[in-house]
């Protein structure tokens, strides 16, 4: 998708939604931040822009945080040198974590829960450890497959929250889309 | 080349070097922060390591600093972000250089300067608008094609000091081959 249209969409179906995560692993630091100017441009919030993997663009741009994966800097450590970042720790497991929690992470982006395009072949993960997690006073994340028709299910399993990509980017009706998981989550929330 | 090769040639030429550049763009931050550790196990001083574009893993691993390219964070935004860090920015022209020195970059990277292997089939700039850079007041690190042989060259055409990647690494002796830049360096100083 190009960066033009992202911009597009954002804008309106910001209000519906907490954050946006800038997960555009090819792109140069320079990029990410013409992203991020971009999508301030469009009347999004520095506060609901993540960034994943790298914290100097993160600090730099004044975007809210940023989003760690395994190949990232380690939890501890960016907490340590950037207390201004909100930082979430993508998990796979209950290990994950707990490790993740201890380090300071301030939630977890749990997945995939459901099978998902972004997976394909991957099995997903289901709800009984997504259940186990969220006994661990830490804000949970659930991605992965989720639809407006199955984030009831996700809440109940103990998700605080749901990341979605193709379900809103790739629908036909974006706005139209996050509306419908907005209805979904104010009326499973628990 | 392993990286396990990398932190036993270093640790035989780092006395006669002021800095280790990572520049293994394909490498995760987890990645990078494990080189630096291999080079200190290696008992090369993190005073020493400067880490290409990431600014984060700079400051995380504690190495010296960072070097920036076209693609990487704004020069001024990192000075202004991570005043712990010595900044380098890679440069090809006179105005580039101005523009580095005016948002505070620390020193500059000028090449390449002769044929190199690194960059087959590009033009190499020369000695004339490294003469034109060393009037700016800054510190002016010269790349590109440079051996032993045409280092007093380079120091005359007004570099503070050189930079080399094949001319050492693909040696055969590198510690003979970093001797060899050594002495002409001592020889050229101007």
């Amino acid at each position: 998708m190009a960066i033009e249209q992202l911009g597009e969409i954002v804008k309106d179906i910001h209000p519906y939604i907490t954050a946006i995560h800038i997960r555009e692993k090819q792109k140069t630091a320079r990029e990410l931040i013409q992203i991020v100017e971009l999508l301030t441009k469009n009347n999004i919030p520095l506060s609901k822009i993540m960034i994943n993997d790298r914290a100097d663009v993160a600090l730099v741009s004044g975007a809210r945080g940023v989003q760690l994966a395994f190949h990232s800097l380690d939890t501890a450590s960016v907490k340590e040198n950037f207390p201004q970042l909100r930082i979430g720790s993508s998990i796979h497991s209950y290990p994950e974590g707990l490790n993740a929690k201890e380090k300071g992470a301030d939630y977890v982006l749990y997945g995939h829960v459901f099978h998902s395009q972004s997976k394909p072949g991957k099995i997903p993960k289901g709800l009984e450890e997504l259940k186990k997690l969220s006994k661990l006073d830490i804000d949970v994340i659930a991605i992965g497959g989720i639809t407006p028709d199955n984030t009831e299910q996700v809440l109940q399993g103990g998700a605080k929250g749901i990341a979605v990509m193709s379900g809103v980017l790739e629908a036909r009706d974006p706005l139209l889309a996050v509306k419908a998981y907005s209805k979904a989550l104010n009326n499973g929330g628990v």
